[in-house]
């Protein structure tokens, strides 16, 4: 008899039709998840690989719209970023992920849900969280964080001693030096040679970005417009074409950001269950889109709305996407709270691309009034009383000047130290 | 019979030298300062023309080395950025500049300082808010907020008519179609043309950075060693050189930044008065330094030291700065914070030098230990027991399932939007 | 020919009765301007005064709901104080006064608004911003930072004289030795002989407060509704009365509040302009309210968004409304975001009144449940895995042993300092 | 042959007792350590009953005066508070006990350390994260999470037979139907009769307030001196005594407020681990402390300074205490900020005491000059400029008018919503 139904994020590896097969022996019966985020994969080929080993179901859902607007998008909106540098590439793609495979495991009657994620990493929790929030009642097996598998699977020759056995196909490539998992946002790679923090990644390493040093020595210019923070058109200068739906917008960033080597990053970060880990990622679209919606918001968002957004939602919203608490009710608050303050983000900046960087050319708003040239204008003093600003310092130094008596007491603010 | 004597901050430009004329002509007795914060300047001809104005005396102080040790490197220190993007190169000149003018004119027995700054800007009031807090009984004449003085300059020729009449010397240059102010750590460029936000900078605006489309073709390697976060050393591996005198290290990565054109941005960012306004700087060290520092604490800084750190301290330091309030309580206390953060920054970062971009390639630390590679290794169990991050998740996960039912409830999180 | 219309802001008392003399004077037209926002007053005695010296029109509103629905029920949302004690009632009040006058004063066709307020007060500040904030166009009449018209009235006596000469009355009342302002959120007291810090307040101070010591010994309890964080239902349990309509139920609350002593604080706070001064200000209902509020939403709030909340929009809000920022752009996003936080904040508290004080007995909530005894309960470990809970420390503490072996290589924790 | 060498935390209580035995029976030898922190506690009937059921050896230590110093000073300063209300006496006991036990278990040689805390609670967490920091290899029992344990010992009478079996002598007393723990700081309730949320506390649980309503219904008034944010003399007025000493201010003060009723609160709070509970605590020292330290606050600390700790160190830092992150490298940074903000909190705050509440009579400095009652007067214009506030609001409106201008466009300000 079956010990039940589980629904196992499968992506055709070794790893997981290990754990496919394994499940299979304990008893389970098995319907298989894949969701495309964009990924390059030969989907029939795995399908064809889930249901050799075993499994009753091979199901493929197409994310990639929903990946780009409620998370990709949102980040722009929000400038995430985590520990000044890091896109959250692999943390925007685990929700809607996880939310896709709860839908199926629910259509399919599944009591369990499975994956293939190590015990040390961020994906366990960020999965795993969004499970138990999705379905409270849901059960999960994590084969890498049980010992009667984790013993038994102790080295890549115990898995393919385990393919051979139960006639599981092992594509023969030879396993790079790294691990990498890609989506639309990015690919990263981390773990094996890149554990050493002072190694440099091989040159080939890298798949979503082209070498800067063989980048095109002809730049290239683009148009970004924005509506309430959201990139609603890509407009191509070199071609004059133009780019709206989403997804596509999305990719054609992708690919000029590859040719001209937009994107990489190399970093030690701190995981959320307090291990410090090296991670290298290339992101073009999301890189472009950061700058590109960063600076519109110069342009035309109030500049103390920034700033408190800035202290506050930015850095809070990132760290919640890369602690695996997209489905909390903080980071449920703070979406609110972040679209709120888009309203006026409104206009269209144009960038020029070029070996490795994007550049802001310039930007515009017909419909956004708060930066007024005639005003902030150097050459006039029309609607300007200079000697306001007196009366500004005047009051501003108040408070100021009672401290530098006191310090004066000490002996001054004077000399340098 | 004098008015008094003013310290004036003269530069020997057509503005400055016209308030010199003027204020003599008012009957006061000036006394000139002009600071040397590593600006290009023919500085015995500013001398000679101060003098042959009139002015008493002319002083001029190279502050070079306290402006890279007390601000600069502080700034490194902090990752100091305003909205994002701007390095703080003017807002880190100012404090330095202040106190030296108030130095002067307390040694030569001023009443009153005088400075050539425009009534809209930010430099007014970081000039002010340092000479009334260094010294609160001091009396300020700012020429371009007094209407007997701006009513009779209202243009370019007033003040040309002016020179003519006094004898002023004005050099023929032709004026440059916006204004620019250099110091060591950047040189900035704003209003004339480019208060349309939306007009691209003509390529040979850009002083302190090449164009990188024309920088060379090939990369350069560096190192730059940090001690409690401070820059200690760099080598240039060209060469094989080392740089550890921090004015001479400092030099040589704006000249390095400035062959291979790192440190260009243009932005639109929100003046403390509340204009917008549009301004273009180019930060050669201070982007590598910056982005260097930033990767080092990713390497030996705690992840939640650092997280709290980047929540208050950073952005709250830059704000300070950009808005004039070096010489305050809250400034003095968070650079005490900031500074007893920095004890573990200790180590080297190694970066490639581009067309435009500076990279990681690695770093290490000799005393540093948080990193540690064994336990963060995906190739290994050895001291990590996987079983406990299933209660981790089990324990976080509380009081998200409450949060899950809640939303089950109103028809569920399963849903994509 | 008139000047042009003014709408003043008049009270009746001498300050503002000398200022219409004044204005009117000066060739103003003046339409007075009188916000019922709760205080005591013989309304139809100020509008008899203001027209027999002189005002074309004398315009009461009773603003009390505004002021109740719109500011003080969104204060209490907020948990709102500001420097850990003031409950802002000034500061809520003032907001709702400036927007009728500009309401009064467009309908009435004036050019000019004018107040009373001095020159060293945050009230001038929070009445002008909120008039340029209306209407960018607006002129301000402050006669008290007017040189012509504070030179002419240097002391009390010079406008006894005026008034006596313009034959303005004046009411025989002794003046108190501090000066007071009354809405229904609070009384404040402030300057005369209260500016020394250390002088306690006489007991008749106090006018919306009963004194503790004589406030009677038989306490009362009560219980408050909310619904989304809005106080909807306030329980008298002595006679069983309920009260829903905002307005009276605050009355009522206040009324109760006075009766036992409750509200009172006396403080030192740092005033927008920098200036430091000293406060003492009743507020019953809204001490009770805030109480009721937070302690309900211990009970239904989850703990992470409250503390996201707590350290972002609780402070910054308080500190806008103090600062005269109602009528901005930050103050509007933050209303949505405080909004969107009380979605959940349904339930009942049950307060006891005594002598001073006002202490919870209880809450409770039909609708919400994150409170959960059950899992809560130390008598029981249904539903809970007690091991998981060593797997949370486990991996809590990866981060913080590498911090003790640092350290420990400095000689340890283990001593106390 | 021992199982090796364990130190347990033994109160003399029930479950300690049960623990100690159990653990002789598992084959271990046990150390038996109780910390004094100011709790009351029959010190050599514990010790006797430990040798007696088979301790090793029964170590008390007074950790009083480190916990003052250390602790509960540094929270003074801090004006530490967690969720608003609660003044966290459990969470800073556990540090200074945690230290103790573990150099106790350095100076026996122990290999083990072991507690009586539930597998539900914040205080496992806290200890055991103590522990591990101060000695990353230290090996930790938690007889409520081990099954083995948890399973035998289900119910009170478990606990009773095993008592019975092994000679443990159980003192008669009735249990309560609740949960204690004091402390000097407060004294805390929970658990049993207090899950439910709604139910009022019997009168007769309070252990350090008396009864507000049969509290002396004559004030009694008393001085708090501070030096540094730190309280260094405490004055009563009633008899003229003075007590400087920490330990005995502390207490003196532990007196003073349980005679007036003063510092309860009963709230519902939300774990660490992310369950909600309801706690009850009496702190009557520590709230008096409070409301003085953060009066004197408002007279000698500047407004800017004080904002900016507000929202940074003191929410925070009461988080890491109360999550038990005492021992951590932010815990560390945060105390090094909040003393450097304290230099100029020197002063003296009087206060009188009065059922159930401390009120504020009057604070004063002798050093410290930011308040300055001729420049805050409302009687006299010397050394202020009221025309400088009209260029204040002035240059503080631009900004608004903007936004102004905006919302004028969608309607305008102008109307009530």
């Amino acid at each position: 008899m079956s010990k039940g139904k589980v629904c196992l994020a499968y992506s055709g590896g070794l790893d997981t039709s290990t754990i496919l097969g394994w499940l299979l022996e304990q008893g389970y019966e098995v319907v298989c998840f894949l969701a495309d985020v964009g990924q390059d994969e030969d989907w029939e080929a795995v399908k064809a690989k889930a249901v050799q080993i075993g499994a009753t179901k091979m199901i493929i859902e197409d994310l990639r719209k929903e990946f780009v607007d409620e998370l990709c998008f949102r980040a722009v909106q929000c400038n995430a970023i985590y520990e000044g540098r890091y896109l959250l590439g692999t943390s925007l793609a685990r929700p809607v992920i996880a939310r896709a495979q709860m839908r199926v495991a629910e259509q399919e009657g599944c009591d369990f849900v499975s994956h293939g994620c190590t015990g040390k990493g961020n994906d366990q929790v960020r999965f795993e969280l969004a499970f138990y929030t999705i379905n409270p009642d849901i059960k999960v097996i994590a084969p890498w964080r049980d010992p009667v598998f984790f013993k038994r699977f102790a080295g890549r020759n115990d898995l393919l001693d385990f393919a051979a056995e139960k006639g599981i196909p092992v594509t023969s490539t030879k396993a790079k030096p790294y691990s990498m998992d890609a989506n639309m946002a990015h690919c990263s790679y981390e773990a094996g040679m890149l554990e050493d923090p002072d190694q440099t990644p091989p040159e080939d390493m890298w798949t979503m970005t082209d070498d800067p040093e063989t980048a095109p020595s002809k730049p290239e210019d683009i148009h970004i417009f924005f509506e309430k923070g959201i990139p609603t058109k890509l407009q191509t200068l070199v071609d004059g074409k133009t780019y709206t739906e989403s997804v596509e917008l999305f990719n054609k960033l992708n690919a000029i950001g590859k040719l001209h080597g937009i994107g990489r990053i190399d970093i030690v970060e701190n995981r959320f269950i307090g291990l410090k880990s090296r991670g290298c990622y290339d992101s073009p679209a999301m890189t472009i889109l950061r700058l590109a919606h960063l600076d519109l918001e110069g342009l035309v968002l109030d500049g103390q709305l920034r700033s408190i957004r800035d202290t506050f939602v930015t850095q809070k919203w990132s760290e919640l996407l890369y602690n695996g608490m997209y489905f909390s009710p903080e980071r449920e608050w703070l979406d609110t709270c972040l679209i709120a303050a888009q309203d006026r983000v409104n206009g269209v900046v144009r960038l020029r691309c070029y070996k490795g960087n994007a550049y802001v050319l310039g930007r515009s708003s017909e419909t956004e009034k708060l930066y007024d040239a005639d005003i902030a204008s150097m050459d006039t003093l029309d609607n300007f009383s200079p000697e306001d600003t007196t009366g500004f310092i005047g009051i501003t130094s108040i408070r100021l000047k009672k401290y530098g008596l006191q310090k004066r007491a000490e002996g001054g603010l004077i000399n340098s130290k």
